[in-house]
């Protein structure tokens, strides 16, 4: 009935300290078909990061290098350090049929839905400003220089909200995660994704 | 976080023998927040119909009146029977905050659809055309006659699916209510309910 040819394009941005990267885990090891695009970043791995896994790390020199190639569907500058999604693996992904979760910036979220006409796009929200704080603060590694960039950014993301299709107020982990995945079903059933030849051949002759 | 003043509005269509009234009484049975837009009609009441549950019965004049008076969202003439969607019933249900379920033909959802932009519109069909011969067969009340105007029909409605925003194929009962579920569920994310005075008030100053 599908066609079967693409996946779905799940583009998800939140501000830091909301929760995406644990909702996103979570997805990832409770459905096979659903994949994550891996990012390129210029940052250095924090403890337990795994090149290939969580991102692939590159030097800055070689970052420009794939911007200048056009090698990127997306990249953003986000604390002095390079981010972006490989336009051949995040198509090798999509065309082999997986739905797709980019994990990604409001920067880069704005270019992805001026090229991808047909993505999803979700913001993850914590469910206040208080609770955002307490988890930045939980982090050991941030200073407190640290966590007033973050704060600051976050503000400056979250006035992005209503570019999102969805907003997900991240406050229960296990419900979040049922709610993005109703967001990846509901998708799967959208009309645009059914094979006009299959009704024509099922039900009209 | 939400608008809470009003309810989703989910348009659900498919030609008769898909399964549609089964899966719709399951959600309703499943969700105390979503209720079902009961319709008037001038068709007789089958056996184990009642009046106000099912439909509201009514007389062919009554329903002429109302339709002068503007009383229907929607109204369509179906197998020479009126069917008919009280504004004022409708209305009631969705200023109440309830997630509401309208079951109409495909005539009636081309009128929501152009005065209710927020409708969320849903058709279901059955996985084939031998399925639907058999399931039609199986309801013992229909004629040879009968089943072939119900199966013309069904051709004619199949052909206006791209219409509507989802398409489920009505396979598997139990998948077909979760995959209806994922959809009200994903609806209730949506942005444009975000009220921007709660993310003013919680996040932006």
């Amino acid at each position: 009935m599908q066609k079967k040819s693409r996946g779905g394009i799940f583009v998800i941005s939140a501000p830091s300290g909301a929760g995406k990267t644990t909702i996103c885990k979570k997805i990832l090891s409770r459905n096979a078909n659903i994949k994550q695009s891996v990012s390129f970043t210029t940052r250095k791995p924090r403890k337990g990061e795994k090149n290939g896994e969580d991102y692939y790390f590159v030097a800055q020199k070689t970052f420009q290098q794939m911007i200048s190639r056009n090698e990127f569907i997306e990249w953003a500058e986000v604390h002095g350090n390079f981010y972006g999604t490989s336009r051949k693996k995040f198509e090798g992904l999509v065309s082999s049929g997986f739905d797709v979760i980019l994990d990604i910036d409001t920067q880069g979220a704005r270019q992805i839905r001026n090229s991808f006409s047909e993505g999803v796009f979700i913001f993850i929200l914590p469910p206040s400003i208080k609770v955002l704080r307490e988890r930045l603060q939980d982090r050991k590694s941030n200073t407190k220089k640290d966590m007033q960039r973050r704060l600051k950014r976050a503000a400056v993301e979250i006035k992005d909200y209503n570019m999102y299709d969805y907003v997900i107020v991240n406050d229960i982990l296990g419900d979040s995660v049922k709610k993005l995945e109703a967001i990846i079903t509901a998708r799967r059933m959208s009309s645009d994704r059914v094979d006009p030849k299959w009704i024509k051949d099922n039900f009209l002759r």
